[in-house]
């Protein structure tokens, strides 16, 4: 069942973070193609990642080309609807933070089900849930926000981490998974609602090494 | 025999890409060094991404390290005549659209060889035509142009789609790669005559979603 | 013996390269996840990049988590001495130049492991000592020092170049690794010390091809 859940999870968020990728194109002066290269970034850059490093092949959208049709439709939409868009911004932070925890969730499947050490699992989990971010900011020509903004890769962590314990502790994976992807959206939420982030440095009293 | 032509086109290819990027190079203040890394990059980082993507080792220019030679060899020379080079601006850019029809048609050839998908055949076709580039552009820091400019990356898709279809059709695949890439090369070269190009947008009326 | 000693100055560079790579991204506003993700790209970023491209799995981190503690770890430590780590610039610029030629031969090896070509096994050298400084400089959103900057990639190469010369040679990997380490360290310090580099390009005077 929560499998399915997950499933179903996935396709709203790959689809979500395929329009988010493409109204950032529209920004950057892109044609359709761009638009739709960079909502597919973004939506599969980070189980792509996670397979290339794990050497987990055929990579995630190669097994399953059906996922293309979502995002490369959902950015091609988005370039039609992008003018309503923010008045979406709402339902969409929330679809964001639910894939955030869901591609966390199965990247750790992944590593597990290739018998990764719990650290490796974990850190699985973080590379599937930040790296299609990352991608489309670097594509962008900008520092990653993942990098650098309120509770995202921490909330990416958090879920790994408390998943990976659960199991570690016996608990039956459906109730660890559903535990996990429950606390860690609830943190993001919270994370937003109350702007919590991570301490950032003061760049100015910095001097570098080279 | 077309596969001969085909290997003649893409040494050449290879060779006028290299010296598209070890050019850009240097605009940046780069060495010898760089200029030799940024031309390798640029000619071999499509083949490279696709095999990476598609788990097909060994890699292009592992199997065949004579490619660097060519790369390297070329940005060399560039750092050497560059201030003469804009006297072939237009055999560079017919060159340049022969290489990525080329670099298509080989694309899709490995992704077949692999058993892959019709979709995923077409796209690795896109990627190996347009990711040296990308790449290139990465590296420069900058927004890729292929996201952005005229048919480039159009006319990747539209060669490996109708590579494709023709080979579904029964088509025998010497002819079928003849026509993809005669078909591509005049699209690109008719788009870069009258300036064809996507829908852009305009970005200023365009809200993000973070 | 030599191995053993490999290993020691790996960690020792590893640990040095993270601590680079979190002072960079405390001067571009990241958070400590930020800061912790940068400087383990930069200091395992290069080993990754070698065997993702060589298809030489599993990856270095992946079967040996412990090197993430130690680049976590010092990128933490780095973000609360930060304002010191200057007064150790000149032992950073030391060790720098250790690991940059240990993880040169360390990648020549790697590559050698899997009877590459022997350019091949140079070229794995050199990526392995220059990509984890590359991904950190276009995560940081600048053009990669390593392409510009003093004979940094050119130790790189000659290290290997001359490892795998003397390995040709017949001379035995232990003194051969060693003459390499050495000789390419000793390359690297007069060339900070006397500011050596290869020739740059006055990029006014170029113009592009596209």
């Amino acid at each position: 069942m929560t499998l399915t859940l997950l499933y179903v999870i996935y396709l709203i968020a790959i689809t979500a973070e395929a329009m988010s990728g493409a109204i950032m194109g529209m920004r950057r002066g892109m044609d359709l193609f761009g638009i739709s290269l960079l909502g597919t970034v973004t939506a599969l850059g980070g189980g792509t990642a996670r397979d290339v490093l794990l050497g987990h092949y055929p990579v995630g959208w190669i097994a399953h080309p059906e996922y293309l049709s979502f995002t490369i439709g959902a950015a091609i939409v988005t370039a039609f609807i992008a003018r309503q868009m923010h008045h979406l911004r709402k339902l969409f932070l929330i679809v964001d933070g639910l894939g955030l925890v869901a591609f966390t969730v199965i990247g750790c499947d992944v590593a597990m089900g290739m018998e990764a050490h719990p650290s490796i699992v974990v850190l699985a989990g973080v590379i599937t849930g930040i790296f299609g971010g990352l991608l489309r900011d670097i594509l962008c020509n900008e520092v990653p926000m993942v990098l650098r903004r309120e509770l995202y890769a921490t909330v990416a962590l958090f879920t790994g981490v408390l998943y990976v314990s659960l199991l570690w502790l016996g608990i039956d994976i459906q109730i660890a998974s559903l535990a996990a992807l429950v606390s860690g959206f609830l943190l993001r939420m919270l994370a937003i609602r109350f702007g919590w982030r991570l301490p950032q440095y003061d760049s100015e009293n910095i001097r570098g090494l080279d």
